[in-house]
């Protein structure tokens, strides 16, 4: 299940039926759940100083694609699933079945709820704390100095079910609302009240999220999102979830 | 010509004096075109439940540079030139002589027409329709879900020669017009009409192509660039093209 | 300290002590100095046309992480350190312990001063020329072309000790004063000012630097940043920064 050109520390610990891909690197200080592939030129359990002795700890069930990095220092729950060449430095604390696009880049000392979707390219700084059933699209920022360069870091928190559209950037310390919206190209300068939308740089109010009507011809309300959307979560969780208005 | 550590599937089919570099990895089900190159450390053919069996088809004469990653599913014409880190997914069909900037990343389901060049890390969503001898600039976001996350998907399409500048998103459904401009950091909530200049967030009417002055010394209109810009176009596309003015 | 599945020239110049890292390339065309690591997957010295005879010079003691792709044609002082997938093309010029993170990408043909720091995924257009200890962070784009795409380039100025917050624009040939902040999501479509700090999309004047207070309970200036920000210096800069405000 290693691949003979895979470069596998001997101190590594391997789950059952893991799999190690072409040109791949496994350091010491990693502990990888059962079933869990990591795909070719990857490098998990990058050491570092800031990482200390702290493991990378990845839960069962997990895909690693293709030419990603990881640091000592993180753990992961069940069914992480990224895309290519995704960037994870050290303390970040994630939840189950994170999905983690192509590109994204966190940078650690943040906390990740439970099935969290990033799309491809999104920037996590450090500090952040991100809930359950988020959504963050391409080229998201959350950021965390409020003069920068400096040593204050004031990190964003994201709730529950809120979804950041694409080339969005959320200031330090703000706080977006559960089943929020925050519409693409917006600057997030201060807090978001929850199922409401905002937009623009500043980002302003615009309307309640019920407001938003869904584009599939039936012209029922687009959020809370739970309602139409459903791929890629287990029945177990979308059972208790609100059927569409009929 | 192809390196003793690269992994090449014995069904891939490669045309004549295809070369394919240290470290990459190239899959089942490709056809790759004669006088190819594929760089090193590169991954080239994935598999995916999306390509289902559908080959990737790479036309003659292609250069793919370092570290890029092209799934199964897709095709491109002749003469594809990519930068590096490029990430290409399922359902792409291109045209002739494309070039992908760095860090490009194209998810998949869009057509793409001759002639065509992205910049360094432009994201497009699956959907799109971008024409002929388009320009598209580093960190534009192509978008297609009209309230994320959902099942909606709403393709922008950009129409033939148009420039769209950097840091721009177009939103879900979109036509950019052909011979248009879109300036930097643009968020384009509506359509825009041929051969005019839109910019800011939402982006407006600033004025029509033919009042931007070249700033080579000459104050002659810099639209249609085609009567000034001929840099890597054969010949025998740029003949038909304009002179400039005198 | 070469790894035995790089592939490493036997016409680069090594210095003492260089460490190349597994999966690793150097070209014919590299004189990297001693003490310098570079990990894994990396591609170091890339021939082009555009470097033509230029060779890649890397002072001493430098670190480049893994996944990163240096271009003959460009010169680095020492200390140089990198974060990963870092691109660097022909032409760059750069002073001693320049800072590069995650995923920037330097077209080249740029000159960039002592003691800088890009953050993750900047992207820095040709003609470029940042000053010393400057400060770039995630998605910033520094543009030449003022009607793209065309062959006319105006490179940005960025002066020492400026700072250009997260996802902004400068247009091109934009002059960015000494000392100044660009606040986050940005357009800057003019000069800025010395010790200035402007904001939005185009970007305007918002207040002098000093009115900016350091949110660590002092409430004392948070700008000139040297007042309290020293990390990563060496001793025997800092000692001729001001001390903080009382």
């Amino acid at each position: 299940m290693i691949h003979p050109s895979a470069i596998v520390s001997p101190k590594a610990k391997l789950g059952a039926n893991v799999k190690i891909g072409p040109f791949s690197i496994v350091h010491d200080n990693v502990d990888i759940g059962d079933n869990t592939v990591i795909e070719s030129h990857c490098e998990i359990g990058y050491p570092s100083a800031l990482a200390g002795d702290r493991p990378l700890v990845i839960g069962a069930n997990t895909l690693i694609r293709s030419h990603s990095i990881f640091y000592a220092g993180s753990t992961f729950g069940e069914r992480l699933m990224t895309g290519h060449r995704v960037t994870v430095r050290e303390g970040t604390v994630a939840g189950v079945n994170l999905q983690l696009g192509t590109l994204c880049d966190l940078q650690g000392d943040c906390t990740i709820g439970d099935y969290v979707r990033f799309h491809s390219n999104v920037h996590i700084g450090k500090m952040s704390k991100v809930g359950n059933f988020v959504w963050i699209f391409p080229y998201v920022v959350l950021t965390n100095d409020p003069h920068p360069p400096s040593s204050v870091l004031q990190g964003c928190e994201i709730g529950d079910f809120a979804a950041v559209a694409t080339m969005t950037v959320v200031l330090p310390g703000v706080k977006v609302g559960a089943h929020s919206l925050v519409a693409a190209h917006s600057m997030v300068g201060k807090d978001v009240a929850p199922s409401t939308v905002v937009g623009g740089a500043p980002a302003k109010y615009l309307c309640d999220t019920v407001k938003i009507k869904l584009k599939d011809g039936t012209d029922r309300p687009a959020y809370p999102w739970t309602t139409h959307f459903r791929r890629g979560y287990p029945d177990s969780v979308t059972a208790g979830w609100d059927a569409p208005a009929e």
